[in-house]
C-alpha cells in the first residue's frame, strides 16, 4: 500500500510580523519544516511552533534559509560551500535545543528556499549540507527535491532522504519545477493538485508541463502553507489522498 | 589544595570583522565562552574558535548575548524573561551542533555583557536564563557572578554552578563590580591583578574598592581577551596561581 | 475655529512581512510617519508608503525607532544620547532621499514606539534627538508627546512642534499613558474616544483615569494603524471631529 | 596637464570592530568612499568618518552596499534592479544627512563590493543604480569601473561619471579586473603599482595580465584602505603621482 508523507513550512513569522496560516495548516500534515531565525522565525515563534507540531502529533523539522531575512531567504545568493555548511549546523541546532527544551526531537530537515534551489541544482552546496546534516546527527532524514543533487549528497553519506514533489506546482521536461516567474508555473485547480499528488505517490509519475510523463519519487509532498486557502488545500489534499487508499504519515516514522 | 578555573570570551570576530586576541589568549585558560552569532560570532567564527578551544584542550561553553549586534550586547534592553530564556536556548543549541560537528561538547554556559549583568542583578531573568539551560541540557555548569541571583537560580534548578571573579576587576562593598564608567573600575598592576587573583582563589577574599574585606567564592576567573597585552597577562596570572600552588583546570571538568 | 492634525504610524511591513492597514487607514489621515528600516520598513516599504501618501495629500514623515526589528522597537534600550543623534540622523536621511527621489519632502519627524517614550521621559534623549532634527533640517516638524521633554527640546532649538494626544489611550494624572500593562490602558468605545478627541482639540482638556481634568495641547492626534478595525475608526474619528466643526489638516502645513 | 583623483573605502568599521586605516590614508586621498550601514559602517562610524574627510579636505561618498554584514557585502546576490534601486536611494539618503548634519554634503557616489561588480556587469542594474542616484539629486558623480555599464548608464541620465581605475589590481584583455581568486591578480609590487597608475593617468593605458595594450579613462584611482601598509601605499601613490607632474585634486570638483 502506498504511503507518503505531507510537508509544509512552518514558523517562518517574525517578532510582530505573522505570515502563513500554521494553525490551519497542521491539523493536515505530518512534517513541519521549521524556519530557524535566518529567513524567518524567531527564537520565540520556533518554540510556539515546536509546541503547534507536537500538539498534532506532527514531525519537527529544522528548515534553514540564508541570512536574508528581507528577502525571506528567496534570493540567491553566493554562498561558499563552508558557509552553507556552517549556517546549516547553525540553525539546525537552534531548532535541536528548541525541540529538546520542549521534550521534543528534530526529525529532519529541509533547506529553504534558494537555498533550497542551490541545494537542489548545485553538487557542491548539496554535498556541504548533507554533510552538516550527517555531522550534527547521523539520524537526521534529509528532505530534498526528488531527483536532484540533495538527495545524492544525503545518500552518498548514508543519510536517509526523503524524496519531495509538489502537488500543486508544474514540472519541466527535465523534472525541475517550472520557474515561478512563467504563468504556468502553477497548478492552479486544487482538484487537478489532488489528483496530480495521488498519481506521483501510487504510480512515482507525473505529466510535464510539455506534455511528457515524468517518474519521480514522491516520499513527502510539500503544501504550502500562506495563501488564503492554504488550510483548505491542505484539509482536501489529505483527505484524496486517503479516499485513494494512501496512508499519509511522516517520512521519518 | 585550590583549584580554579580560567575563562575568557572568546571567538567575537563577526565576517570580515577581528575583535579580540584568541590565539594569543587560548593556550593559558582553561574554559572558552564561545560567541554565538547575537552580540558578535558568526557560525564560522564559532566552528574555528571551538576547534581553536580543542586544540588546547580548552573547554567550550557558549556565551549567549543580546540581540544587538551594532552594541556588542553590552546595552541593556528591556527583554522579557520569555525571551530571554527563548534566546538562550536559540543560541546554546546553535553551540551544541557546532560543538557536535566537531566531535566536541559544550560544557558551560555564560552569559553575556549586559544579558550577564541583568542575569546578576534580576531575579526573573536569572530564573529564565537558568531554567533554559536546565530544559537544554541539565549536565551543563552554569557560570555566572559570584553571590549573585544567576547563580542561586541555577542552584534552585539542580544546575552545577561556577561562581566567576574578576582579577583585573574592582569590587563594590557589596560584591558587585565597580561600574566601567568610574575611573577605578579596573586594577591596572598586572601584578596586583595576580595577586589579588590568588588570593580569591585561595582564601576565598577580595578588598573592595572601599577597603573592606569581602568573601566571595571564586571557581573561575574571568580574563580579558581583548587589548594590547591580553596573552601576556594571561600568561603572567596563570603562571602566578600555579606558582602558588592553585590547580589550574577547567570547572567543569 | 479649531484645527488638528490626524497623524498614524505607516509603512511598518518588511520584505514578505505585512502589517497594518495603511490603505484603510491613509484616506482618513493628514499625516503619515513612516518608518524607516529599523524597527520596521525597508526601502522598498518605504518607497511604497511615500508614494500612498503622495496619492492620499498626506504630509509625509519620518518614524525612527530603535535598532530593534524582532522587538519591533517597542523594548527600551539604553542607547547614549550620541547614538540617538546618530540613528535619528541616518533614519531621517533615508526617508528624506526616498521621498526626494519622488518629489516629495519629509515634513516632520516622529520617534517610534520605546524611543518614543524615552525622548518623552528623559531630557538628555530629548535633547539629543531634536538636535539631530535640527542639525539635519529645520524647517522639520517635531512630533512628540504633549507636555513632555522631546516637545520642551524642540521648541529650545527654535524647532516648531507638533504636540501629540492620544484618542484611545487612557491618561494617567500627571499627563504620561497609562501603561499598556494595564487593563485600563485603552479607550475601548470608538464613540467614547472621538468624543474624547474632539474635547481635548477644542477644549484642551482630557479626564484622567482617576477622573482628574488635565489640560494638554491638541496639534495632532495618534490614530493606531493595526487591529481589526483601524480604517473603521479612522473614518469615524475624522468625520466626529469635522462633525463637530474642526478643520483636520496636517500640522505641518 | 594630466589631473587625477585618489579616492578609498573608509568608514567600514561597525560598532565594536575597527577595521581599515582610514586615519593613515586620509591625508592623502581625495576622495572618501564612505560605507552607509548595509554592508559595513553604522551611522556612528558614518558621522566620524565624514568628519575625519573634512578635516583633511577629501571629498564625501556615499558607499552603499548589499544588505550582507556577515559577509560584507562581497557576495553576489540576486537583487532586483527595483531592489537594487531602493537600496541605493536609503543608504545614499543616509549618508547626505550624516554629512548634512556636519556643514558637508555628499559629492559622490559609489557602489561596494559586489554589488560594484554587478553594476558594472549588468546594464539593468547599473541602469538602476544611475537612475536612484540621479533622483536623489543630479548634482551627484557617479563613480564606477572604466569602460562598463555603470559608466554607460550614468552618461544616459546625463549624470557627471568618474571612471575608475585600480593601481594595484591587474587587468584582463577585455578590460575587467582579473578574479581574486587568480594568483596574479594583484601587481603586487608598490613600484610597478605606481608606474601603472602614472601611466593609465597619463596615456590612458594599462598592460594586460596578457601582455596587450589596453585603452581606459582614468578619471579616478581606488585605493584600497587595508592591509599593512595601506598608509605607506597611498603616501606613496600620491608622491609617485605628483612628482611625474599629476595634478590630484577630487573628480567632483
Amino acid at each position: 500500500m502506498a504511503t507518503v508523507d505531507l510537508n509544509c513550512d512552518m514558523g517562518e513569522s517574525f517578532g510582530a510580523y505573522s505570515i502563513g496560516a500554521d494553525a490551519e495548516v497542521m491539523p493536515y500534515i505530518t512534517s513541519a519544516n521549521i524556519a530557524c531565525g535566518f529567513h524567518g522565525g524567531d527564537p520565540s515563534v520556533m518554540r510556539e511552533t515546536v509546541r503547534l507540531a507536537m500538539e498534532h502529533g506532527v514531525a519537527v523539522g529544522a528548515h534553514p534559509g540564508l541570512p536574508d531575512l528581507v528577502g525571506f531567504g528567496r534570493r540567491t545568493m553566493d554562498v561558499s560551500a563552508q558557509d552553507a555548511y556552517d549556517m546549516i549546523v547553525y540553525q539546525l541546532g537552534a531548532m535541536m535545543a528548541t525541540a529538546a527544551a520542549l521534550g521534543a526531537r528534530v526529525a529532519h530537515v529541509k533547506a529553504h528556499g534558494a537555498l533550497y534551489n542551490m541545494a537542489a541544482a548545485k553538487a557542491p552546496l548539496a554535498d556541504a549540507i548533507a554533510r552538516a546534516v550527517h555531522d550534527v546527527d547521523e539520524s537526521l532524514v534529509l528532505f530534498g527535491l526528488a531527483g536532484s543533487h540533495i538527495i545524492a549528497a544525503g545518500e552518498k553519506l548514508g543519510l536517509r532522504t526523503a524524496s519531495e514533489v509538489f502537488a500543486d506546482r508544474n514540472y519541466m521536461p527535465d523534472g525541475s519545477l517550472v520557474p515561478r516567474s512563467r504563468p504556468d508555473a502553477m497548478v492552479e485547480s486544487a482538484e487537478v493538485a489532488v489528483r496530480r499528488a495521488v498519481e506521483m505517490v501510487q504510480r512515482g509519475r507525473v505529466t510535464s508541463v510539455e506534455g511528457q510523463e515524468l517518474s519521480l519519487r514522491a516520499d513527502t509532498i510539500c503544501l504550502h502553507g500562506d495563501g488564503a486557502h492554504a488550510g483548505d488545500f491542505a484539509r482536501a489534499l489529505r483527505a484524496g489522498l486517503e479516499a485513494a487508499g494512501v496512508t499519509v504519515r511522516a517520512a521519518t516514522l
